[in-house]
């Protein structure tokens, strides 16, 4: 028994599972649970954020009673100061009154709701790679790609808690299509999903093109085709192992990401001029090409003086950067308010 | 006399002149002097600047002794903490300490150094059209462009003080050359020096291939011509004027220099989530196409959440933005650190 700890739940909820853990004032995960959500109706989630925690607690051997404070960590934008989901595409959700759900079932325990990405970012500025530092930008790079943007110490999600969406800058204006509608979106190149839409896309014009001329396998993107079997085979991940052939197709895709994600944060850096800078998620930690030509790009193309203060690493927190990150959310909201 | 008032010195260092004056806590200005800088050397410029500050104060008819603190706006970079301006190519500076020059002929007053844009923008948060706004944007887009960032109701000058150089994000890789060395950044379109460079390099041409074909005037660009005499003589309220009677080259310019600006813009609010933004600078202020282009491409291009939550408008304070805005950002210290 921990009797007089700080105890708090940090919940990471994402389109299929809802991860909860109980973590102490250091950081420290005491217990934790993920499982799959059965529904996706708002109601039966809340209820299912409610069971993880409650499990959370009983592998830490702690009462739920004495968690001091809940930071639930969404995907999706969340509206800040009202507890509402404005949209969360992997759940379905659009306008949610998520903490007045949890309200209902949870009633003593006071809730914190933001981005996930915020949370993962908070995360590693109180526990993680960002230890410490007052002014630092976390960009994850998976499905989607967004930035948590923690400048004086604090995190900063804007006017209405949507700042960081930095997937959804224009880097190719009237280039590809982006799901949020806009075309030309630095997701609409960088994200996986896109990523592997975009080789799929010239992989079928080079496979076309090869057949006219009688052949049965394309040149330029010939080893990546080899690899997945057919286009709609290919992810981001046999895109690098491809590239790591000498794909030509694949190297040139992952090299124009990394371009454009390297404009992007050198553009960010000079704005911003943050002292640490961590890049990671799924897509980009596992393409070190990508990550190659991204920090060129912040080397050849941020401001002098920004660029001289900067350090970039990588997050240290993995996928329990938003469980941890939304529990000392939680606490430092609550150290605030006293 | 107000014996008991809060009573600051704002400064503001530009190239060739220094504004001083006498603020209240309400940011009104009690009195003020501007002077013309004879030398660019750092002793004569803090000797300078003292004086501007002790003639401001008896326009005031109040003692300089009874000011609590002087801020000091420079046009530059200046180091956050250390008093010291990285770079001020108007005054030709490099790593000059300022703050020491002046606390040796200045000792018993409180200093602040930060760059002349940021201090406009606090001005502007403090007394003017962004008053109250916790979370700011003030972009000015005059011969340079740059931005003032507010967030949380601080100035956000970054981990060294030299965020906010929005001029030189990359807007057009490989593009333009830039005075600061790179090229494409976006002040190499939309700053005045750089926009009418831009239209004298085009106009040239212009002329050289009319006068290949036998004629006098170029069809693109001739209006412009006739209304400076000579390409030389190009500026940026030239080309507006050029562009509102019709001159091709003029609109062109214009409304490129506009849409790169926007886009940079509309990054900007999806990237920070800001609840006001205000335009201004001589450039911007003064030419209501780049200015309905640019906001036509925030409309356009940031996020919607982000969008939906932002006002738009123009700054109110004109040049004694910075001494306004030194003044109160030296009282907002001084209150921090009691």
């Amino acid at each position: 028994m921990r009797p007089k700890e700080e105890l708090y739940l940090g919940i990471d909820l994402g389109g299929t599972n809802v991860r909860a853990a109980v973590i102490d004032g250091g950081g420290h995960v005491l217990g934790q649970e993920k499982h799959r959500l059965l529904s996706r109706e708002p109601p039966q989630v809340a209820e299912a954020v409610v069971r993880a925690a409650k499990t959370a607690c009983g592998a830490a051997g702690l009462p739920f009673a004495e968690m001091r404070g809940m930071g639930i960590g969404v995907a999706g934008m969340v509206q800040k100061g009202t507890g509402v989901v404005l949209a969360a595409p992997n759940l379905g959700w659009k306008e949610v009154p998520f903490v007045k759900l949890m309200q209902a079932r949870a009633p003593r325990i006071p809730l914190w709701l933001a981005n996930d990405l915020s949370m993962a970012a908070w995360g590693e500025r109180e526990a993680g790679a960002g230890r410490g530092v007052d002014d630092l930008i976390v960009v994850l790079v998976g499905s989607g790609v967004g930035a948590g943007i923690i400048m004086g110490g604090k995190l900063r999600e804007g006017a209405s808690g949507v700042a960081g969406e930095l997937g959804h800058i224009q880097v190719q204006p009237g280039g590809r299509q982006c799901t949020c509608g806009q075309r030309g979106c630095l997701e609409a190149y960088a994200g996986g999903h896109h990523l592997a839409g975009w080789a799929r896309d010239d992989l079928r014009i080079a496979l076309a093109a090869a057949r006219t001329a009688g052949k049965h396998h394309p040149e330029v993107g010939g080893k990546l085709l080899e690899l997945v079997g057919e286009p709609e085979k290919v992810t981001a991940a046999a895109m690098e192992r491809a590239a790591h052939e000498g794909d030509a197709l694949s190297i040139r895709l992952l090299e124009e990401a990394g371009r454009l994600l390297g404009i992007a944060l050198a553009n960010l850096v000079t704005t911003l001029n943050p002292s640490r800078l961590l890049l990671g998620g799924g897509v980009l930690s596992g393409s070190p090409r990508m990550m190659r030509v991204a920090i060129a790009e912040i080397d050849a193309h941020a401001s002098k003086q920004s660029r001289a203060v900067l350090q970039i690493s990588t997050p240290e927190l993995g996928d329990q950067a938003g469980v941890v990150g939304a529990a000392l959310l939680a606490r430092a909201f609550l150290a605030e308010a006293a």
